[in-house]
């Protein structure tokens, strides 16, 4: 198969990339690194993205930003970060990929713990969270072609606890491996709609 | 207890007057009708309401708009409208509303089921639901002076079905004065950060 991965140098990408490269060709994509780069906060930025790669089989979104800002402090400019980027973003790639896709090409994007288990400051990452999900589930139903389209949930990793840790108290972390096989799942199997919880 | 209740003229709205009222004072507000007047959408008019309204111990939200289009056919642009009005405005009515909101005062906002069991057309309407059954979640453990939140997600209106049945085909409907109840259970309980699915 021939895979699109979308935050290829981050923690869950590189981790991705180690699962899938032993029997995949894998194209890794960035903001300013890897093979090529993309804002999915910019749709002329995504279309310009897969005039260059062509065709593929899979694609893997782990990228995504959104703001971490206490309630109290929080106004509606705060949650425009996570609807243009990590939420529209990724539903973007859908939207304009599916034109790249090859016949029952995957998109696997990711959403995150927070909506199912919040702490301070995850108000918006938990409605993108939710959205994205939700998304995933309604989208899968009408994609033609036999393509699919699911998330991938998890909760916060174990290489990232050394910031991490203070917000995320109590929380089992899982390392990225465990992480990246659930993106395994989603591109090698044939399951649509879902999202695959990682701890 | 004042009851703010947005979409007031709508079937649920009218349903959940006729529950609350009776017990309650209920402010009917709507887009063009009603006691007073908003535009959720648009954050100066909702400022303006509460400016207009004063403090109060409930609001409710039964109003929001959101594009129903084949996902074959959807750009981002058709994200827009929820993004903006279900979405964004109900995230709004709380993050200005709690400004005027008496201690323990309750925001109550609505979803539907079609985050949950999806239909054709439903993605943006999925996506919105979702987005705000988990932002409910999450505020609710951010939120000081005893200020709660939830939202009610019904099934289709029994109401409705003379023109909505061609896309519920097999759903069972609801009739609105059951919903109505997940309203008042609410208000005038003292759950936080729940969404309460009816039918």
């Amino acid at each position: 198969m021939k895979i699109l991965l979308i935050g290829a140098s981050g923690t869950i990408g590189s981790a991705v990339k180690a699962e899938l490269a032993q029997r995949h060709e894998v194209i890794s994509i960035g903001r300013t690194s890897g093979d090529f780069q993309v804002d999915i906060s910019d749709s002329n930025s995504i279309r310009k993205l897969f005039e260059q790669t062509g065709k593929f089989d899979a694609l893997i979104c782990a990228a995504g930003s959104v703001n971490f800002v206490p309630l109290a402090d929080m106004n509606d400019s705060d949650f425009e970060l996570g609807l243009r980027d990590k939420l529209m973003g990724q539903v973007n790639l859908l939207l304009i990929g599916r034109e790249y896709a090859n016949d029952g090409a995957s998109f696997t994007f990711t959403s995150g713990i927070l909506n199912r288990d919040p702490i301070r400051t995850g108000a918006s990452a938990a409605l993108v969270n939710g959205a994205l999900d939700a998304f995933v589930k309604a989208a899968a139903i009408e994609l033609p072609r036999g393509l699919r389209i699911n998330s991938v949930s998890p909760t916060v990793l174990l290489e990232a606890m050394g910031s991490y840790a203070p917000y995320f108290r109590g929380y089992k972390p899982a390392p990225a491996a465990d992480v990246a096989l659930a993106y395994a799942k989603s591109v090698e199997g044939l399951q649509t709609g879902q999202t695959f919880i990682v701890g």
